[in-house]
């Protein structure tokens, strides 16, 4: 792994994975943030110790309520806290002297407010250097731990434990991804919620994700960079064994803007950030949108040997929209040798086309569409990875098997084990040859087929040209990571 | 209205609102295209006369079938021919003979595979002259017009009458939408598989297009514009009046082979085509995506007046996203007026922001995100057009609803009438002040709000940087329509 210490024993681990914590900031109250914070915690199941600590409760949410962290039974792994901004501080200095040694700080109305906010936030950093505390925020919305069952977000957890590990300069991006991203069966290793970066920032975030074993890719929602040579370095340390793919919304005058407002922190011209993010080895992403796309097929997909792609379809205009973003991407729609022509040939159609995009056109059958040609096209020397349309007519299909007389029930199972049956042979596929396999269709991703691709770790991502920006993204970390190893 | 012919004797009006179809090439067999097509003619509900005609079969779908064209009790006003391409030319002269004037080829084989197919298209064009036939095809997936309940493509039709007339020189594109729309609560007003255009071509449906009063907006999907001239001609006729939205599928190299695969058109260089389109007074989209999501805002929204709007947000990441993509498509986001900021001071709180972006952050009340500031930021004259983001954590609503002892019935209900009447009054604001507002989310169009925004006419669009590509989009168009007037 990347870095020398064990994941355990990385100074975020109890942060993270704690064991038992203090909350202050809830009541019961749903209209208070703290209170929703808690409960989900609570709901999404947390096995640890949770200890409420309020003024004058004396339950919390079902839970004993304690009136100081001082009364505490034993010294929590993690403190809480979603105050109001005028007692964070003081209640800090009460959590260090109690021994706890990391905070998760809620609390807005520090640097991100300018004048007496800056002037506070120093306070708090001193605290918390005075008793080694490791602090997360303040003025952030927590972080999300689906694997250890620890939600600490104001938003109840959707979705399942996963692969990407999100540091945020944005909190509530977080949260807004909990749904988002089980829609297409992916989720969340870990997210942070960084808030001001008062103390622990997003370089350290981003090697806490480098050493965590769920995390398959490193996503970073960026405003502004504030150590520079340690991003750099820390970052061209990680790529050669884990992706990370940032997004920056300060790189035009109205995101700068923007992100000033939001975070107090300066952002700086595209172009360094640009420099800055290559020299790193990181893929940049030119939206939200493609920064859960990218770490969807980087922790999902091989990486491509090269550029050269090819295209499978049964309907031109989807094929001819891909072929066309492919082509502005600088992904190369490779000619077919002899050999792959040959086999193709038997397989499509005269009113089809065995040029690349491959054109099925509609009328054959599924099983060559998502079987024997994908076969073809995956073991042809010539094709470094492969994009395949995914559009299932849903009433046609019914009505072909209606005709053979199937009731509803049998249909759906039918329809379902086919689905799974040619999902799970695409997927290992994929794993045989090495090469990636990537998706796009514009229909819902609860049509059979497209769910079983999704369970099966095939990405079928909406719209082509999405696609296409993502499997970009897959050859461009094979590039990045090369040139990191050659400058060695 | 931009043609002089009114709407019912427009050339192809009886082509796509037929009283009576004679059908070549339906059986009884599920697996044959033509038996597909007929399938949809009969199951979207058509209330016109349909003669399929059958060399054996008695009936054909439960329809009398006949042997041939000339035993029709009457002349159809249509043709629809799924045969062999062999067969073709000869039953089109049978139909010419019985005095049909109107005929969807769809079978292949023609232009499209070169040599002797474009030889037999050649004959075909000869027997539509002869006849004086409007033909569209060959080699086409047919029409679309669900106001008149017609839809003989092979997909079976889901989703509602809507505002698109679609021009497409890819047929299965046609079908793949239907669901597409619907989860937009949008839908076509007629859509046309152009074909090999052998006769009628992409000009041609323009017009119609342009006279149908169904159709707020012509959407194109171009290969390759054979009539040049009159397509720039005929477009900057219909462009002050109606929308066209285009987008090019052969502007690079790959999408050019592609396209030519595909149709066996000539695509041109992309630099040509943007020209050409950017004469014609025509919006160009970058992707498929766009070409709907144009068509969806260009159909719903007023034109603002120029390219200063307003983005209110209630989360930072987003909102920064929005901004970041504005400024790169060359919107404004502009500075509020001390009146403005004074009346918005007012209503956001302390940890928000009232520069534009307007960010609420999350803790305040959906009435005045929804209501009270969308008021202030539309009357403002600075204003040309709003965005706003759209998230409602469902969990945390249905928590804090709970919690006030509603049983699940009643919760549903009270939602929906706080999200319709929301919606209802964000439309009437819109309208009331001329401006669009557009929302965007990473949610589900099923949320209630959401829901309740698109079936009362607001466009809310999935990420940041499709919705303020729509809003430049709207932006570009009255661009256009200035351009166009001040050179006539």
């Amino acid at each position: 792994m990347t870095t020398t210490t064990p994941f355990e024993q990385h100074p975020l681990y109890p942060l993270i994975n704690p064991r038992s914590i203090a909350f202050f900031g809830a009541s019961n109250r749903f209209s208070a943030m703290g209170t929703n914070q808690l409960h989900s915690v609570q709901s999404l199941g947390f096995k640890g110790k949770i200890y409420p600590i309020h003024p004058s409760e004396q339950t919390v949410l079902g839970l004993p309520a304690f009136r100081s962290v001082t009364d505490l039974p034993e010294v929590p792994d993690l403190a809480v806290l979603v105050l109001p901004t005028a007692i964070v501080t003081q209640t800090l200095e009460a959590c260090g002297k109690k021994g706890i040694r990391h905070a998760i700080v809620v609390s807005g109305g520090f640097n991100e407010v300018g004048g007496a906010g800056t002037a506070l936030e120093r306070e708090l950093v001193a605290v918390a250097k005075r008793y080694d505390i490791r602090l997360v925020g303040p003025n952030c919305l927590g972080v999300v731990n689906p694997h250890h069952l620890f939600n600490v977000t104001f938003a109840a957890f959707e979705g399942r434990p996963g692969h990407i590990g999100l540091a945020s300069q944005s909190g509530s991006l977080l949260t807004q991804m909990f749904h988002y991203l089980e829609q297409y069966r992916i989720g969340f290793s870990t997210g942070i919620s960084v808030g001001n970066e008062a103390v622990v920032d997003i370089v350290e975030c981003m090697e806490y994700l480098a050493a965590c074993p769920h995390t398959k890719v490193i996503g970073l929602y960026i405003e502004s960079i504030r150590r520079g040579r340690a991003f750099i370095e820390t970052a061209r340390r990680i790529v050669p064994h884990k992706p990370i793919v940032a997004y920056y919304a300060g790189g035009s005058e109205a995101g700068r803007r923007a992100a000033f407002s939001h975070t107090g922190a300066m952002a700086g011209p595209d172009q360094l950030y640009d420099g800055v993010l290559r020299q790193s080895g990181v893929i940049r992403a030119a939206s939200l949108t493609e920064l859960f796309d990218f770490c969807w097929v980087l922790g999902r997909c091989a990486v491509p040997q090269g550029r050269h792609i090819a295209v499978l379809t049964h309907s031109g205009g989807p094929g001819a929209a891909a072929a066309d973003a492919a082509s502005r991407n600088h992904l190369e729609l490779t000619p077919f040798a002899p050999r792959t022509l040959a086999k193709l040939k038997s397989m499509v159609p005269q009113t089809g086309s065995v040029n690349n995009p491959v054109d099925l056109t509609f009328s054959r059958d599924p099983l060559d569409y998502f079987r024997r040609i994908p076969g073809v096209l995956l073991e042809a020397p010539e094709v470094d990875g492969l994009l395949v349309y995914c559009f299932v007519p849903p009433k046609n299909m019914q009505r072909m098997m209606e005709n053979q007389g199937l009731s509803d029930d049998e249909l759906a199972k039918l329809t379902d084990a086919i689905a799974d049956d040619l999902a799970a042979n695409a997927a290992s596929m994929a794993d045989a040859h090495h090469k990636p396999i990537i998706g796009f269709t514009y229909q819902s991703t609860e049509m059979p087929i497209i769910r079983k691709l999704l369970d099966h770790g095939i990405p079928v991502i909406p719209t082509p040209e999405r696609a296409v920006r993502a499997m970009m993204a897959l050859a461009q970390y094979g590039e990045r990571v090369a040139k990191i190893l050659s400058q060695q």
